[in-house]
């Protein structure tokens, strides 16, 4: 079953706004066996959506539009819509009766005239509930074909085509889920694209009809794997045991998968083994701790830490001699070292886990250039240091090391899960 | 001027790439006067895109295309758009020499043999130098109209953009910079949308033409002025009288503008003032000195801090009294003012910035829900607690936070360069 988007809004045309809804409905529906085959963005103008719905339904007979459902004066999708299906609009007394009581349930004793716009629809029309705003989704089917509009907003877009839409276009006759595109994505961190790539040497053959493909960023390199066009059910079989596969080869350099958070998984890591955390922070000043903190329930491990951007508090808060300091520098594995093992101290926790580098732009010199990131980490069997040199600008280099930092801990845990 | 984008791509209508590359073509050609008039997203194939691009040229006889320019075989664009105008593909040999000498800097001895297509060219096609990347860019002119091909990857497209394509398109018979739209933002956090609206009465009238739109989000709600189709000196003098009109209004709740960081306009008048800073988080768990350290030398203002996650590190590295904890809890005005003297005297600092929160989503009480905030603030002359309330859930909760207790110690700093 094959479609097309016709999005709405000047908003999208001057570069305003980001379209993201193109995106979610385009996923959503090839999960489910729908090809987005054409999208068009047209301004807040009614011959040029009349022209982009009515060619895009020539090609495929079903168009999903996002925008103008709004009261404003602008939004004229209803209008435009009903005019090339031949209909009027008129008022839909359900739904204008169900408005009037959400205002009044917000405050408000009159409806402003122009939300009450909002129950006038395409005669013939099927309104779709949104309970997650005011316009209402609009389900219109005639000679034409069909045409399924929905608002612009997010939130309300989701909820619209989830609840509303997606069950409605997979129980019409003409749908066959015989050809859902299903993706799985499996996460490593520290280990470079190249390497990964020498190591699945062959896995592609292995693994057809799935397909892999390597998704490098600043948290590390996914990999996706998708399997194309099969039966509904056959999809989630082929990608685990592609999954499975992969993972086969690269062991635990693989963290997690889809929106597996590293720090979700190393909190978990230190709960299984019962163990507490605190942070040293230098050149990330605090972003390893927020990280960690954005995990609900992270309290149960992670106790705190020091944010040691000066060095005075190196020696103060975190017990880093002055001596070691002047002889091998704030950014040393030495210091590191002794800020991991300073903040287990200070903070009372089983792990100390500590970073400190040059992030830049000034700083750097020919020894220790820009990037240079030492990242220290203490715990009750065993500490490390380690030296990493990242490149890119300040932003890059502290993001990957939170991921460096996090990662070295995870990998130090795992090794004393198998080695216990 | 106007023309039309066609971004090609099957990972956009699978909805696996976000489409950016059209937002930020939009909005520089807006600022120069060329109107995208509509856009359309197809996939790799040949028919899609022949259809696509020939109508395009027939509503506005320019088109830009991003995508499809790389080496491999599903980059058929050129081949395509080649057949449209009825000329054959020509190897250009001055881009081969340059690719050439690029792969063998990169230490390559052979170029790959895909790489080679890319220095072919519709004949009578100019190629515009990708200083970013591999793949030129193509502008290529004939009876059909302009068509100007562009690599889809965001860092080689800009740069393309930027100084090959905008200079071209500015320098043609046809354009006419006397409709440029042009905006500027102003910052604003701490006060809702509703009491600016309410604040701005009538303002929207003395600003004409320019127009004023409200853009809430986590961070505060951005105020967005529009010149819209003015001449091109004109755009940026309507702005700036805007500006200064809505700035008179809203005095120093107005903290920047554009892309102005919070923690910069903070850092910079501790700097002025000659003051260092010092952090105490909670709930926050360093998300505060992560934002104020990705500042480029903040290091001459903040010393860093302590993020006292769990309660006793309140007590042991802040300084806060157990009973205090116990009568008047951790979420409290009380701890909070507390926690704030204790990073300052932990960190020998002139300022101590503190948080202490309901991040949810547990936690919570019937006196103290999720969202209860409270920010402490203790200076050389003064100190203060705040109390704040935040909806959302815990990623909210935490994002609103530390925009608020940046913006509280903004204001103190703001009040005594006033009182002095």
């Amino acid at each position: 079953m094959n479609l097309e988007l016709v999005t709405i809004g000047n908003e999208l045309l001057l570069g305003f706004t980001l379209d993201t809804n193109s995106r979610e409905i385009a996923r959503l529906l090839a999960a489910h066996g729908i090809r987005v085959v054409r999208k068009t963005t047209v301004p807040d103008e009614a011959e040029s959506i009349d022209t982009a719905v009515r060619q895009a339904l020539e090609r495929t007979g079903v168009v999903i539009t996002t925008g103008g459902l709004g009261p404003t004066n602008d939004d004229i999708t209803k209008k435009t819509v009903a005019r090339l299906f031949g209909v009027g609009l008129v008022t839909d007394a359900a739904y204008l009766a169900a408005l009037t009581r959400r205002f009044r349930e917000l405050g408000f004793n009159d409806m402003p005239e122009s939300n009450r716009t909002q129950a006038e629809m395409p005669e013939g029309a099927l309104p779709l509930k949104n309970r997650w705003g005011t316009a209402p989704g609009i389900w219109l089917e005639g000679e034409p074909g069909r045409v399924i509009m929905l608002p612009g907003v997010p939130r309300e877009m989701r909820g619209l085509l989830e609840h509303e839409v997606l069950p409605r276009l997979t129980s019409l006759s003409d749908y066959q889920p015989d050809a859902v595109i299903e993706s799985l994505v499996l996460r490593t961190t520290g280990i470079p694209e190249s390497e990964l790539a020498d190591r699945l040497e062959g896995v592609e053959k292995r693994i057809d009809p799935v397909t892999l493909a390597y998704l490098p960023s600043l948290e590390g390199v996914d990999l996706r794997l998708t399997a194309w066009e099969v039966e509904a059910g056959r999809a989630s079989e082929l990608l685990a045991r592609a999954a499975s596969q992969v993972r086969e080869i690269l062991g635990e350099l693989v963290y997690g998968e889809d929106e597996d958070d590293l720090a979700a998984v190393v909190l978990e890591l230190l709960a299984e083994s019962g163990n507490t955390l605190a942070v040293a922070e230098s050149c990330t000043g605090g972003l390893i701790g927020g990280r960690i903190t954005n995990v609900p329930g992270s309290s149960a491990v992670f106790r705190g830490g020091v944010i040691a951007y000066s060095n005075d508090l190196k020696t103060s808060r975190l017990g880093v001699p002055v001596g070691m300091l002047e002889q091998c520098g704030a950014v040393s594995g030495e210091v590191a070292g002794r800020m991991a093992l300073g903040a287990r101290t200070a903070c009372g926790s089983d792990y100390g886990l500590a970073v400190t580098g040059i992030a830049g732009p000034t700083g750097g010199t020919e020894e220790k250039p820009v990037g240079t990131v030492w990242i220290g980490l203490s715990g009750p069997d065993a500490s490390s240091e380690t030296l990493l040199h990242f490149p890119g600008g300040r932003e890059a280099i502290r993001t990957r090391t939170v991921q460096a930092a996090l990662n070295t801990l995870r990998r130090a845990l795992l090794s004393k899960e198998t080695a216990g």
